[in-house]
């Protein structure tokens, strides 16, 4: 068996020394890339582009052919494919993003939902990650992910994105013994979910918690720390580092320590030299730019990317990475710009 | 002339001692009121509705007619009433919000922005300022607002509402010089409409922030807080507290303390024992629960109320409030539940 030519990503997941910071970007294969863009007009939509192996292992690879400086690599995928595995009726709608013809609200209707061992449904993941690791061939680790049930779980109650949250607050406010079924059965499914990843090839797990960061303090605590920090305790860690990402999350690292993740992922609103401080040696962190500084001036660009760099400073245990996906619209030339640093720079 | 019968928000705000804890709530005169639904049903828009002096003095007073518990009103006004009055075609769509028709895009559209000389078109707020003054009758203190320039300019820019404020942000990292140019202009004319506000009858200023907290710290400063800053040093402060409130600033309290302002609202996830902490006596804080509590349970809201007294502790200095805007479905007995802690409470 080959090993990683590029290890540079899980040895500083790890803490250890390593001659440059490594570098990916959260939706890095995707529609800010025109060959991205090429095969996803041949489906039509989003989540049959997901279970179209080849194609999905092949948009898994692209960015890493386009940029060489990428340290990792992605599994493409979405964080929705565990409540469409569960039976619930999952559509793309124009301009509104994915929605659930029929979401949850009721005890009934959690208990309704398919088991985790409906997990079968999931297959097309893990044939992808196997093509993509062979595509790969060793250049750079594959990261597996899923989303936080709290997130997965916001979009199953609500049914589509919101502002305000109204429903699931509701729920959480009013019927958290609702919430607290919906969320168990989500992380029992999500380990599952991920220790198969790791069994097809994932060299990495993160954790998407786009949405906790809504919550208060104790709620995220309750709701949404909790069951992640369970997942990570399910999965078979040898060696296989995960990182939590809470987006918004910022003020809470503290109590994210405690979660067993190897890495906290940062949004652009933390102070990434603070946030070092606060955590010390405990954990990794990624992150932190803002992905619409790639819609500035190249100075700015590669200012930011120095800033960063800087302010995280000359310790082990620093993945760059954007504060959140990269936007569709993003110029190329802005990513080749910030990975130019990136790439020169040492560590 | 007679004197305030209830001064315990402003005491507050200034860090004395009260014998409980103020409340008011953002967004206090709104839809969740049927009082308020009856007289809004009257008129097409809500620009209009704003412009409606006597409407406007009526709905800042529904609310203290109706909770005797609350300790403040607040003018019934807009953010985007500068805006409107330098000569920027405001309109407003059913399910989109308020929407420019022609935001600005260039150095030449900032300057042919009427000139704070126009200040006069904004004559209804301060009409409706001295009307609502007379009808509340000294029983509590009258607080006058204004958005921040970069939350106002955020409107301005994009045109609309926004997920990811790619325009703004683009001119940000591409263009600041437009954006600063903008943000001064905008700065230059909310203190002279702040100060009329206050020479209108206005108690206490408050600074609604709403989109400050998507920027990186060091954007956040230089694009945001500086302009609130500048603000808040020329308004006639003699003894006209101001509160500022970047909704999601929780993690840079310290760089506000600087700003002048008197108290700093917080957002529902902040931790207001820790945020009490970090600012010490230098100003008070004004918040933070989560609008969506109230629709929880009586005894969940109870409860909540409880804690974050508790949180804030023992000390002189916290109003209480919302963490955003009260929701127009809000059930109103959950806002006397809530009231009602904070009324028997002590302090």
């Amino acid at each position: 068996m080959k090993t990683l030519q590029n290890t540079r990503f899980l040895q500083a997941l790890k803490r250890q020394p390593v001659d440059r910071t490594p570098v990916w970007m959260m939706r890095q294969a995707g529609r800010y890339l025109p060959e991205y863009r090429k095969l996803r007009a041949e489906m039509p939509d989003f989540l049959s582009f997901c279970q179209q192996t080849d194609m999905a292992a092949e948009v898994t690879v692209q960015p890493i052919n386009r940029f060489p400086t990428l340290d990792a690599a992605i599994v493409f995928s979405d964080i929705l494919t565990i409540p469409a595995a569960m039976g619930l009726d999952l559509v793309f709608l124009k301009d509104e993003g994915p929605c659930f013809s029929s979401p949850i609200q009721s005890m009934q209707a959690v208990k309704q939902l398919d088991d985790v061992t409906a997990i079968d449904k999931l297959n097309y993941v893990f044939t992808t990650i196997k093509k993509a690791k062979i595509a790969l061939n060793q250049r750079v680790p594959l990261i597996g992910f899923a989303g936080s049930p709290w997130t997965v779980g916001c979009y199953m109650v609500e049914g589509r994105g919101s502002k305000t949250f109204q429903t699931i607050k509701t729920m959480l406010y009013r019927a958290p013994d609702i919430l607290h079924a919906l969320l168990s059965k989500l992380a029992d499914c999500t380990a599952i979910y991920l220790n198969q990843q790791i069994d097809s090839g994932a060299d990495a797990i993160m954790l998407f918690d786009t949405w906790g960061g809504v919550l208060t303090e104790s709620a995220y605590q309750i709701f949404s720390l909790q069951y992640m920090t369970q997942i990570i305790s399910q999965l078979k860690r040898d060696n296989i580092p995960v990182i939590m990402f809470t987006k918004n999350g910022g003020q809470w690292l503290e109590s994210m320590l405690s979660s067993g993740a190897d890495a906290l992922g940062l949004d652009w609103t933390a102070n990434i030299h603070q946030a070092r401080k606060r955590v010390g040696h405990r954990v990794a962190l990624q992150g932190n730019m803002d992905p619409l500084v790639l819609f500035g001036t190249p100075e700015n660009i590669q200012n930011e990317v120095r800033r960063i760099l800087a302010d995280f400073g000359d310790h082990p245990g620093h993945v760059f990475n954007l504060g959140h996906g990269i936007l569709p619209q993003t110029p190329i030339e802005s990513v080749e710009a910030m990975l130019a640093v990136i790439g020169a720079g040492s560590k």
